[in-house]
C-alpha cells in the first residue's frame, strides 16, 4: 500500500467537491510530507503520467485534483473532479499525421515520442499529456483535413506501434499515446482555400499550419482555440452533413463511458447496484423489468413481443441520479428504430402523447413508415417529469429553436 | 512474478488446442515442480477459487485446463478452454432462493456462504464454485419457479450482500457470488401442478425438490439433469412465449462477453488492433468505415444517413476470426429494427437479394411496415461467403427446418 493511500481514501470520503487542508493535517494523514512538498510547488502537480510523481496518481485516482496552493500558509485545496464532460472546457487540438495518417486513423488513436531525438522536450509531444476525455481533434495530413476525432481517454504511456514500420524509424520507442474514435470526412477540406478566415486564428506559438495554409513540419499536436475549432467545423459539416451528429454521438458515448466508469470504481456503492446500473444503461436488470412492469408495447409501432423492443431512458443515462437510472418510469418500451429517433432527439412526446418531431427527421420517418401524426396516449405524472426532460434537454426541436 | 508464469506463457504460446507435457518437460519450464505434484492427483486440479492452489489460476489465466493426468508415466495433457460456449456442455442448475430471493433476483446474483454454520462443507454451496459462464440458472421461491437466469461469469469470492439485512443473519460474512441475468417468468409455475413428469427427474442425492414438490430446506444450488432443465424451459416458454428467446439472447450476450475479455486478456493481439476488434462489436471504428465503403445504405428501408444505420455483422461478431470481425465485406449498413431482425436471425437473404423471413416475426414485420417479398439486389462475392453462414447458423428458417 502507497504511503499516500491514506489520502486518498480521506478525499473519497468526502462528501462535498471541493475541500481545504492544512499541510500539517497531511503530515498526520500520511505520517510526514517531505521536504519538496513545503519547498516546490511542483510537488503538488497533479500528474497523470510522470512515474516519479505517484502520489498525484493517487488524488486523481480517488477523483480528485489539487486546486489551489498557499506554500507559505502551508495550505492546499483540493477539487473533486466532476463527472460529465459539460462540467469542463471542451478543448480542440489539431494533429499533423504526415506518413503515420494511415496507422493513426486506422488504430484510432495518435501517438508521439516522449521527446526529440536529441532528448529535448518538445511542446507538441507534451501536447498530448493535457488531451482529455472528449476533447474535439481535427486530422490533417497530405494537405488536407481528412477526419474529426473526439478522444476517449486521457493520455497513457505505450510503445511505438508497429505499423508504424519504417516511418517511426527515427524515433524513440517509449511515447504518449492518445485513444481517438475517428470520423472520416467523406469530402476532405482543403485549408488553404479557407486561409483568410483560418489564418487570423492560428496560434502565435507552435501553429499547426503556416500563413500559407501549409503544415507546420515541426508541429505534431497543436492547441487550437475554440474559435478555430467551430471554424473547421463549421466549414466541414458544410460539406459533410452528417459531421456534427456524428461528434456529437462520439462525445456522448464518450461522457457515458466516464460515467460508467466511474461507477465501476465507486467505493461507496455496493457491487450488487453499480451491477444493476451499468446494465440499466444497456436497458437490462432491473431497470428493464421495471419498464416493462409499466409500459408493455412499444407506443409508435405497438409491437408488444419484449424480444424486440429496447428499454430506452426517458432521460439520459448518463445524464440521471443513481435512482433516476433504476426508475421504471424513466423508461419506454420502443422499437429499435424508435428507440435511435428518441435518444437522439429527432422525437419526443407532449404530456397528453403527442408525437413531436423535427423536419430534418421527417425523410428518415417516411422511410420506416413512421406517422407523423400519432398521439400515441397520455403519460402517468411519474413519466411527465422525465419527459420533460427529454422535451427540454435532448429533443432538437426545442434546442433548435433556443439556438 | 510466479513462479508458474513460464509454465502459462508456455501454453499461451501453442497453436493447437491440446498439448502433452512431461513432468521433466515442465520442471524444466518453472525451476522444478514440487513433489506434490508428483504424488497426488489434487495438485493438479483446475481450481479457480482456491487460493492455496495459485498455479492452476496461472493456466487457467492463459485460457487452458488440465484435460488428463498420467502421474506412473509423469505425463499431463493440457487442454485450451475454447471460446465459445458451444463447444462445452451446458449445465443447469436450480436455486432454492426462501427469504432471498427479492436481493438476488433484483441484484442479478446467486450468493452462499462457504460453508454451513458449523464449519461444515455444504455440497449445495459448493456448488457455486462449479457454476460456469453461460450455464442456465431456475429461480425457485415461495413454490413457484418465477425466474430463469444466466450466469455471467464463474464465481468469485465476496462479502455477504447487506440487503439480506436480517435474512442472513446466520450466515458468516465471506462466501461466493455468481452473477447472473435473470428473466422473469410473467406466469410463475408451481412445479407441484407437474410433479408426475418432474419428479423421476430429480436427483438422488441433493435434490432441490422434495418427492411431492415441496422445496428441500437444506439444498442452496443444485445441479440438474439437462432433462430436468429442459422439462422446466418446455414448461415455462409455454406460458412464456418470449422466454426461450429471451435465454437464448442472453446467452449470446455471454458468449460476446467472454470473447471480449479473450480479446482483451490477449498477449498475442497487439493493443491498437484489440481496440478495433473490439468496437467492432458494436459496429464502430475501422470496420464501420469498411462496411461504409461498400453499402452506403439501408438494404430495406433505403435510408442514406450514417446517423441512423448501425454497422452490422453479416457472420456474427462472436463467432468469427479476427479478420473477419474487422473485414468490411462482414457488413452491412442497416437501420436499427432491421439490424435487430437480421442478428436474431429473424430474417436473411439470398445471394441474389431475396429477403428471407420465418413466419413467427411477420407480426412483427407488418407493424414495422417491412415488405416480406422484397428484392434488396444483389451481394458480391465477398459478402456471400458471409450471408451463406447468416443462412445456415442464424436464420431461424434454416435452424427451424432442420429441428
Amino acid at each position: 500500500v502507497s504511503k499516500y493511500a491514506p489520502l486518498a481514501d480521506y478525499l473519497r470520503a468526502q462528501s462535498l467537491d471541493s475541500v481545504k487542508l492544512g499541510f500539517a493535517q497531511i503530515d498526520m494523514l500520511v505520517n510526514g510530507l517531505p521536504p519538496s512538498a513545503r519547498n516546490h510547488d511542483a510537488w503538488w502537480a497533479n500528474s497523470r503520467t510522470d512515474d516519479t510523481h505517484s502520489w498525484a496518481h493517487q488524488w486523481i485516482a480517488a477523483g480528485w485534483e489539487c486546486g489551489s496552493l498557499d506554500r507559505a500558509n502551508e495550505t492546499v485545496v483540493f477539487q473533486r473532479i466532476l463527472a460529465g464532460l459539460e462540467s469542463r472546457v471542451q478543448c480542440f487540438w489539431w494533429v499533423n499525421h504526415k506518413q503515420t495518417f494511415k496507422s493513426e486513423f486506422e488504430g484510432g488513436y495518435i501517438w508521439s515520442p516522449k521527446t526529440n531525438k536529441n532528448g529535448a522536450r518538445n511542446r507538441t509531444y507534451d501536447n498530448l499529456t493535457q488531451v482529455k476525455a472528449g476533447d474535439v481533434v481535427v486530422s490533417f495530413a497530405d494537405g488536407k483535413i481528412k477526419a474529426i476525432g473526439v478522444t476517449k481517454q486521457h493520455c497513457s504511456e505505450a510503445l511505438k506501434p508497429e505499423e508504424f514500420g519504417s516511418a517511426g524509424a527515427n524515433w524513440a520507442d517509449r511515447g504518449w499515446l492518445v485513444p481517438i474514435e475517428w470520423t472520416a470526412l467523406s469530402s476532405p477540406i482543403s485549408p488553404k482555400i479557407h486561409i483568410a478566415r483560418i489564418q487570423p486564428l492560428l496560434p502565435n506559438k507552435n501553429s499547426p499550419l503556416q500563413a500559407n495554409g501549409n503544415g507546420n513540419q515541426g508541429c505534431y499536436l497543436a492547441a487550437i482555440s475554440s474559435e478555430l475549432g467551430r471554424l473547421v467545423l463549421d466549414v466541414a459539416s458544410k460539406i459533410n452533413p452528417d459531421l456534427v451528429q456524428s461528434i456529437q454521438d462520439l462525445k456522448q458515448l464518450v461522457e457515458a463511458d466516464f460515467v460508467e466508469n466511474e461507477i465501476q470504481v465507486s467505493e461507496v456503492i455496493p457491487e450488487t447496484e453499480k451491477g444493476q446500473l451499468i446494465r440499466s444503461r444497456r436497458g437490462q436488470g432491473i431497470f428493464r423489468l421495471r419498464a416493462l412492469a409499466i409500459e408493455s408495447r412499444c407506443r409508435i409501432t405497438g409491437v408488444e413481443d419484449q424480444n424486440f423492443l429496447i428499454a430506452s431512458h426517458i432521460k439520459p443515462w448518463k445524464d440521471c441520479a443513481n435512482d433516476e437510472r433504476l426508475d421504471g418510469c424513466n423508461g419506454l418500451m420502443l422499437a429499435p428504430h424508435i428507440d435511435k429517433l428518441f435518444d437522439r432527439g429527432w422525437i419526443s412526446f407532449s404530456d397528453n402523447g403527442d408525437l413531436l418531431s423535427v423536419p430534418a427527421a421527417e425523410q428518415v420517418m417516411a422511410a420506416w413508415s413512421v406517422d407523423l401524426k400519432k398521439n400515441v396516449g397520455k403519460f402517468s405524472l411519474g413519466q411527465c417529469r422525465y419527459l420533460e426532460h427529454h422535451r427540454n434537454k435532448v429533443f432538437k426541436g426545442s434546442i433548435e429553436a433556443r439556438s
